[in-house]
């Protein structure tokens, strides 16, 4: 069980009076997730996960949670949060900010094919377009300034060559910015736990907690780099292929994001690279569950530095 | 099959490029309804119903589809209007307006018990809760000042003793106005068909065309002339009770409003008693279905005119 905030079934039936969506039948903690406290809470009414925030910024949650309810009411399997009955989708319980949001059907998948690539893809298409008229903004807050940042703090921990790895790729970066790519709110954390899948489909796309707007492809080369890896850390040409030729049905790309796709997936493999690295080598306290290792990142940046990126559509 | 504006697939698919649920994989009218024409559209990303307005005027259609909007992101499961790629509910298909919504899962039922009465009214309840903070106004448009304005229309058709019936329950319920029950957004139309059921328990409230600010309680006596009537026109005390007390244990009942609920119980009555007059003798032209027969209605106001209202909570 990895929740931070206790919550009692006693509190949560009280708390729950604040909606309208029945009363509480059950309450279990998810055991996944390493930023919030989450629980599975189901009501006379339906399934919900309840999520007390831990980290994130107050003034941040107001931006994922509209962002949210956006994506939602155009159609988008996402959890939509549940407005209360003084009409806010924000909450407290427990000291902490809190809010409630429908449970998704479906499980994530450990070893996609094609095929799922593919519906991943046209989803992530489909919620670029229906993001693109959601009006409130929030900086990418794993972005360039962020990476800047994180590799000042860990760069103490590395070895000479992965200290020169990590200034050369930040250089080449600054050197590669694209600031005519399609912007928009992206998800920006699309790995292959965060989507669901129910009889082959599609059935939700889940934990919203690291969107921000910024390119569009910067969004499909994270989940690239982890849903149509090899087990040499490539991208396999067939899913990768799958992934981008669904995506670009549902949003054309234009010519130039063709050309940004292989520094889109250095910088997707960067960014994971570093927060890894930050949670490894200066864990938060109190922080409950083992960070992921970093080097998965690193032999993942190495590969696509010296590798041609695949491109289908 | 009882829709009154064709559409084509290929009219659908493109129309459905303008929001973001995936491509078409099935269109098929529906049914029942003799307001709209409605179908049941299946896309790669789900189920949903696509319902083209023939009757509403076009300045009412957004206060149906926001509140919808707003009770399904209060937790109530009813259709949640789908926005377009603009970010409106509203749209235009072969020259009628047009929305599209979730496709809710279950079945209505024809013979509901005691135990299904308390699902719709506990629903009916917290329904009204989350239905308090939604900010549009519009006038229940079946209300007191409709009944007068049908009564006139229907006079000429009824015989004497059926006009005295009439004028004598207009009479009554002019006298007996509540201005001080609580008010809001009510469904104000929720018959059995209008109610989903799966697995036991409620899973849909549809059908929202009918809805307008009125006394709550008015919603409660729509239900209770449908969902608990005896062979004889009466109200059966158990289903009824069950009604009562499960809304009354989501929103307490004011004094008030039990002794009203006689009187609201033959509102309820002579509003469909009216319309189904009004359908039956004075049809719209290129009405499809067969009006309902106005008897039932007219059998129902003579019993509760007669009769003691059963009252449980």
């Amino acid at each position: 069980m990895s929740v931070y905030t206790p919550v009692s079934e006693a509190e949560l039936r009280d708390w729950l009076r604040q909606y309208s969506v029945g009363a509480l039948l059950e309450c279990e903690p998810v055991a996944a997730g390493i930023e919030n406290s989450n629980y599975f809470v189901t009501t006379t009414q339906g399934r919900f996960v309840l999520t007390l925030f831990e980290r994130l910024p107050a003034g941040e949650l107001p931006f994922y949670l509209e962002l949210m309810g956006h994506l939602a009411r155009h159609g988008i399997p996402c959890p939509a949060p549940i407005a209360d009955l003084t009409d806010h989708y924000l909450q407290r319980l427990n000291g902490k900010p809190a809010a409630l949001v429908t449970r998704l059907p479906g499980r994530s998948l450990d070893a996609p094919g094609a095929e799922h690539c593919a519906e991943v893809g046209a989803l992530l298409g489909r919620m670029h377009l229906a993001a693109r008229s959601f009006p409130a903004y929030l900086e990418n807050p794993r972005g360039p300034k962020w990476w800047r940042f994180a590799a000042r703090e860990v760069a103490p921990f590395l070895d000479a060559s992965k200290r020169e790895l990590l200034q050369d790729e930040l250089a080449f970066q600054a050197r590669h910015r694209f600031p005519d790519l399609p912007r928009g709110p992206v998800h920006a954390d699309l790995f292959r736990d965060n989507a669901l899948f129910d009889a082959g489909r599609i059935s939700g796309v889940i934990d919203f907690y690291f969107a921000g707007v910024e390119c569009l492809l910067y969004d499909l080369a994270v989940c690239a780099n982890d849903w149509c890896l090899t087990p040499q850390r490539g991208l396999d040409a067939e899913r990768a292929g799958a992934l981008l030729s669904a995506y670009g049905a549902a949003r054309a790309f234009l010519p130039l994001e063709r050309d940004a796709w292989p520094v889109m997936l250095r910088a997707a493999a960067l960014r994971f690279w570093l927060s890894r690295l930050h949670d490894y080598h200066l864990p938060r306290p109190g922080m409950l569950v083992h960070a992921h290792d970093p080097e998965h990142f690193c032999e993942i940046l190495e590969q696509r530095r010296g590798a041609a990126a695949p491109w289908a559509p």
